[in-house]
């Protein structure tokens, strides 16, 4: 008998989660009837989303989420034993798969990953998984980067905002990131090639956009809504590109009753700017793209990666309000059974 | 000898424009050389535009603005005494001319009315013109309306506001308007078409929306900013397009304080929405399309118009100030010599 743990969403989140609104439940699982196999979490993923997204469950569902997991056991030919899977089973430990689980109001098929040759499984959470192909696309397709034009990434150091910037080095523009320490900044400069970064929370931060951006933002990727956006939206070019990822700043208000922020019409129109939101699955037909270009660009030294690595299964809360208070640089992931 | 009037821009605007921000002076015209022809106001048009760029310009210059004049004296072939302009010549009763004039950083040319048969001249500024210009071009090109879609319209009484939402129907759509008073509401229902209108300045606006929306809201064109879009984009559908047209609730406010409203970045990701600002020379080189379809949407009874009409060169500033609190119903101009 394999023993299960989930998170259970016990009490609706009501701005920033507390610990108690969630549950960790321990379930024996049934043997697996042909057809299925069982997984065992090696990494899962805490992202923005999740805190955005439970918003539209009921109390009583597993929180939601993706895993990196090995399937143990299997009576389903095309997930044998040994092979590392991405699914979308929510956070628990040991789950029993046919191959496909609801996600956000859609089936999705647990997706075989594969082989990376000597980089770590981990990646197909990040920059080889969903976080990567958010970068790609919703960079390259919404802010359609021109060579030597200013781009600016706000959550630049997270796991989407880091490789938005490398890739808009690699298609030669001035790369300009937002982040919430000095640490970070340093980090997006001297180890991942940002042209400038700025610490948000430091003082007179439009000042210093405009010094870090004297030609103005022509495209401008944004994880964090809210007045950090408004600046930057004041201070773009004619006909300037934004494409919307995230909004974290407002993602521990209620619906109704949402932050308010000064208001960016005014600048939409008079500069003719464009902004678009969007959700990768968008793209899921062209996600074997971006994987290729990035295997070829991560051996060419071209694109770095880095995770902030939570150790237990029993730790995934903390590693998910950390990640949401900006603790993690990089990818931020969860070691289900560290060593 | 002709003497000329015009609105000297005399203390910059701080908040709602007050009369004495602007000084009527009175000159002397010099004799018109050759390839030069003399103009006389007939219609003067009062834009949203106007509070928005004068921020722009040094105190001591003649107020922004476009007319309709007469040709009164020429020495120009391409302008013969007797036939009818459009220039933006700015707030003047009497100019001379070379057929060029500077608008907004940019020479523009002086615009020789075609005829429009019995249909007024003044509409030279109205459907006619650049309002016409702006909604067809506006909403079809960015809105990108299909049939069955709802489409909401804000500043609907206005000069833009009414045509898009009668352009709406004739694209076969559910059509909202948003307007500040009743008797504007009854106007958009009984006289122009609209399916539904809501007086934004009576209680509860966000259920009225989702009563005279229940499908949602597919397009939204936006004259006003603020508030009241927050709550619009918040109803909005999967993939629906905003059109920013004009942003009239913040025109008051200065470039570095403007107000607050409620952020769009949440609706904007997990609906997937579009977003553009533009300003109508984007297409002037397609304008005479526009010109075409609307006489042919006239004459079949399926665009109408209405012109608020203020007697008096002397009385630009209240039709102005009057036009920015709304007090017109369809568009606001100012016939400068009351027969």
């Amino acid at each position: 008998m394999v023993k299960a743990r989930r998170y259970v969403y016990k009490t609706a989140f009501d701005g920033e989660p507390k610990k108690t609104d969630l549950e960790i439940v321990e379930e024996e699982l049934r043997p697996i009837k042909d057809g299925e196999f069982l997984c065992k979490a090696v990494y899962l993923s805490v992202d923005p989303y999740m805190r955005a997204y439970m918003s539209r469950y009921e109390t009583g569902v597993t929180m939601i989420g993706g895993q990196v997991a090995e399937v143990i056991e299997s009576k389903h030919k095309k997930y044998p034993v040994g092979r590392y899977v991405v699914g979308y089973f929510g956070w628990v430990d040991h789950v029993i798969s046919d191959g496909k689980v609801q996600f956000s109001g859609a089936v999705t098929e647990v997706y075989l990953l594969p082989d990376f040759g000597k980089l770590p499984v981990s990646l197909g959470l990040g920059v080889l998984g969903m976080p990567g192909q958010t970068a790609y696309f919703g960079f390259l397709e919404l802010c359609q980067p021109k060579e030597n034009e200013t781009v600016v990434v706000s959550g630049a150091a997270g796991a989407v905002g880091s490789l938005v910037g490398q890739i808009a080095k690699i298609k030669k523009c001035h790369v300009v990131g937002i982040a919430g320490s000095d640490e970070k900044c340093k980090w997006l400069i001297d180890e991942i090639g940002f042209d400038r970064a700025i610490n948000y929370k430091t003082a007179n931060f439009e000042k210093q956009l405009q010094n870090a951006a004297p030609k103005g933002v022509d495209c401008y990727f944004d994880n964090v809504g809210g007045e950090i956006s408004s600046t930057i939206i004041k201070n773009m070019n004619y006909r300037g590109r934004i494409s919307v990822c995230g909004s974290i700043s407002s993602y521990n208000d209620t619906h109704n009753n949402l932050s308010k922020a000064t208001v960016i019409q005014p600048f939409m129109i008079f500069k003719q700017l464009r902004m678009e939101g969007f959700i990768v699955h968008r793209w899921a037909d062209r996600f074997g793209e971006s994987t290729k270009e990035y295997l070829k660009w991560i051996s060419e030294g071209k694109i770095k990666y880095r995770e902030t690595v939570t150790n237990g299964f029993e730790n995934m809360f903390e590693a998910f309000v950390g990640m949401l208070k900006g603790k993690n640089i990089g990818k931020a992931v969860v070691r289900a059974f560290p060593k």
